[in-house]
C-alpha cells in the first residue's frame, strides 16, 4: 500500500510527539490478530492508526498501491534488506531502527542519499501491540535521523509459531549524485584502506544480551545512519574516495575479501591498527570470536587514494561518528583476491572469509 | 546485495537454460542451514550460484550492497509487498511468481511500467535447496514476462521453528510516462467501473487447495502481470483511464471502499454484471465466502469516463487478461465513501469492508 500522483486528497494524520502511547486501544487490541493482515478493517485500522501515526508522512498518506517520487534524471540506487534479529530489542538500538540505518548505509555505500523507504513487516500472530509501536516509532526516529521518510509499506500476520515476533523488510531509492563513482572497480594497488571506528560492537552486543554476559559497561550495538558521512567524504574529497562498503554480516573479513575478489586485487591488514572497544575484544575472547568477523551496523570501510588519506581521516574523525577512525591496511597487486593480516607479533595470516554459522541472526 | 555503478568487472553468471537442475549440489546441500545466511562463504556461494543461476542479470551480477538504475527524471513509483502464501506451490503459480506479478501489478496501479526489482528471502532452516530453486527459476520467468529484471536482492536464514519455510519480499521501482495521472484523486461521479474478468481465483484456488476441496476443473490462481496490459489502455485512452486498483487481500469489495473513500464520492455495483467463474462460485458456496472479498491476483478494476468505457472494454476483451472484462459498476455522488451493490434480484445493500479473519495468508 501506500500513495499514487498529483493531489489526492490527503488523510489528516498528525504523527503522534515523542513518547505517545499507541494510539490504538491497548486493552481491546492487545496484539496482532491474523485479521490485521486480511486486508480488510482491522488492516486498515493498523496502517491507519499504528503506522500513519509513528510515521505519517504526505507520500505515505495517500495509501496507495506504491508511493511516488520525484526524481532527476540520473543514477538511482536500489537496495533491499530483511531483518529477523533476535531479540528484537537490544542496548541501543532495535530491529526497527537497525533495519533503517541499515538499509540507508547500503545505499551510502553507492555513494547515494536516500529518496524513500519502504517499510514491510511480516508479524506473527500474538505479537505486542505496544511492542509493534515502539518499533514504529522507532523507525520514525532512525528515518528523521537519515533525513529520509517512510513512503511505502506492507503487513503480513502469519499464524502463531510459524514467524518469531517481527520480521522486518526495508528497501530505499536513493539518488547517486553526478560524477560521484564509488566502488570496487576503482580500487587501485597502493590505496589505503580506512575504518570508520572500532568494529564488532554489533553483533558482540547481541550475542552478549542473547548468552546473559554482564560487562561494567553496557554493550550497545553501533547501529547508526553512515549517509551523512559519506555526503561530507564525498563533496570534500571528490574522486580521492575510490570504495565504501560497510561490514555488516561476515564483519571485514567478508567485506574485504569480497571487495579484493571484485577489484582483482590483494589487501593487507594490520590487525594492531584495527580499533577494537576493550569489552568488545573481553566478550569475543569469552565467546571465542574474532572480532574481524563480527557484524557492523554503523561502520563502514573506505580506499581511498593514499593522497588523500590522511585529509579522509581528518573528516571521519571530527564527525561524531567517525571520532576513533583509523588507517587499517592497503591495496596490493600480489596475491588478487586474497586478504592478508599482519599480526600484533608480526606474522602474516590469510583472512578468509567467514564460514560456517558463527553468528546466526544477528541482524 | 547487488551491485554499483560503471564498469565494475562482471562475473560471468551464465543463466542457467529453462529446467536445468539446481546448480548447487542436492547431495551435499540438500537444505538450508544457518551458514546460508550467514553472510559468509555458503551465503556467497548460495547467491552466486543458486540466484544468480536463476535470475542473474548484469546489475545484479554485480554483487554489491544496491542496484543501480540509470533513470529519466520525472515521476517514479515505488511498491513494496512480503509474501507468506501457504502453501508456497499452487495451481498456476507459487510464492515466487506471485511475488513479482503482485508487486509489477502494484506498480502498474500506479500507471508505472517496472525499471527494477528486488527480490529478498526469509528461509526457515531445513527449507529444501530444491524448492528454493523452483521459486528462483519461477521469479525468472514471472521477472521474464513482466519485461523486469531482478536487480538486488537478500537472504535471511530463521532457526527451525521460527519460520515457515519460505517468506519472500519483492519491492519496486518504476517510471511513470510523462502525462500519465491515474489515481482516486481523478474519479468523478459518471465514471464507469470496469473489472478485467472474473473474480476470486486466486484466493479460492489456494483455499481449496488448503481444504482438499475437489472439482472437475483445477481451480488456478489468476496470477498474472498487468503492466503490459495498462501500458496499453494508458496509450491509447490516455486521460480517459481515472484510477486502477488491483483487487487483492480483501478482494473487490475492501478496493471498492478504499477508492470510495479516498476519492469522497459513492460507488454502486451491479452484482449480476461481476463475472464469477462457475467452480469458483461453487467453491464460494461451499466454503461459505462471498466472492466480492476474496482475493485476485491478475485483475484489476477500472474507473473509467463514460465516454471511453466500450473502447475500455475493447481493448480489454482484446487482451489475453482481459477476455472476460465486464462493466460492473458506476460512481455516483451520493453515498460518498459507501458501495452499494444491486442484488440479482434487484434489493440494494451496503457493500462493507473485510472484517474479521477470513482468508489468512493467501498472498
Amino acid at each position: 500500500m501506500s500513495a499514487v500522483t498529483g493531489e489526492d486528497r490527503r488523510m489528516s494524520n498528525p504523527v503522534s510527539p515523542v513518547g505517545a502511547a499507541c494510539p490504538l486501544p491497548l486493552d481491546r487490541y492487545p496484539a496482532i490478530t491474523l485479521a490485521h493482515g486480511g486486508g480488510g478493517k482491522l488492516s486498515r485500522q493498523l496502517v491507519e492508526e499504528l503506522f500513519l501515526g509513528a510515521y505519517a508522512g504526505p507520500e505515505l498518506s495517500k495509501l496507495h498501491d506504491g508511493a511516488v517520487l520525484q526524481v532527476e534524471g540520473g543514477r538511482l540506487a536500489f537496495t533491499t534488506d530483511s531483518y529477523v534479529v533476535t531479540p528484537p530489542f537490544f542496548p541501543g538500538g532495535d530491529i526497527g531502527s537497525l533495519a533503517v540505518h541499515g538499509t540507508v548505509n547500503d545505499l551510502a555505500m553507492c555513494g547515494a542519499q536516500p529518496l524513500g523507504l519502504s517499510v514491510g513487516f511480516i508479524l506473527e500472530e500474538g505479537f505486542p501491540m505496544e511492542d509493534l509501536w515502539r518499533i514504529a516509532r522507532s523507525i520514525r526516529s532512525a528515518a528523521d535521523a537519515s533525513g529520509v521518510q517512510v513512503v511505502t509499506g506492507d503487513t503480513k500476520v502469519v499464524d502463531r509459531g510459524k514467524g518469531d515476533g517481527v520480521f522486518v523488510n526495508t528497501s530505499a531509492v536513493g539518488q547517486i549524485p553526478d560524477g560521484v563513482d564509488v566502488g570496487a572497480h576503482r580500487i587501485r594497488p597502493g590505496d589505503r584502506i580506512l575504518v570508520s571506528g572500532p568494529v564488532a560492537n554489533h553483533g558482540i552486543a547481541i550475542l552478549s544480551l542473547r548468552e546473559g554476559l554482564e560487562f561494567e559497561t553496557r554493550l550497545e550495538t553501533d547501529s547508526a545512519p553512515l549517509n551523512g558521512l559519506v555526503a561530507e567524504l564525498l563533496a570534500r574529497l571528490g574522486d580521492g574516495v575510490r570504495a565504501l562498503r560497510d561490514p555488516t554480516r561476515g564483519g571485514v573479513a567478508s567485506a574485504t575479501n569480497e571487495m579484493a575478489a571484485a577489484a582483482g586485487v590483494g589487501m593487507r591488514l594490520e590487525e594492531s591498527a584495527i580499533p577494537v572497544d576493550d569489552e568488545v575484544r573481553g566478550a569475543c575472547e569469552i565467546l571465542g570470536l574474532d572480532p574481524l568477523y563480527v557484524a557492523n551496523e554503523g561502520k563502514m570501510l573506505l580506499w581511498v587514494d593514499p593522497a588523500v588519506a590522511e585529509d579522509a581521516l581528518a573528516i571521519l574523525r571530527a564527525h561524531p561518528l567517525g571520532t576513533r577512525a583509523a588507517e587499517v591496511g592497503d591495496v596490493v597487486s600480489e596475491h588478487p583476491g586474497r586478504v592478508l593480516q599482519r599480526s600484533r607479533i608480526g606474522g602474516l595470516r590469510v583472512v578468509e572469509m567467514l564460514s560456517g554459522e558463527q553468528l546466526p541472526r544477528i541482524c
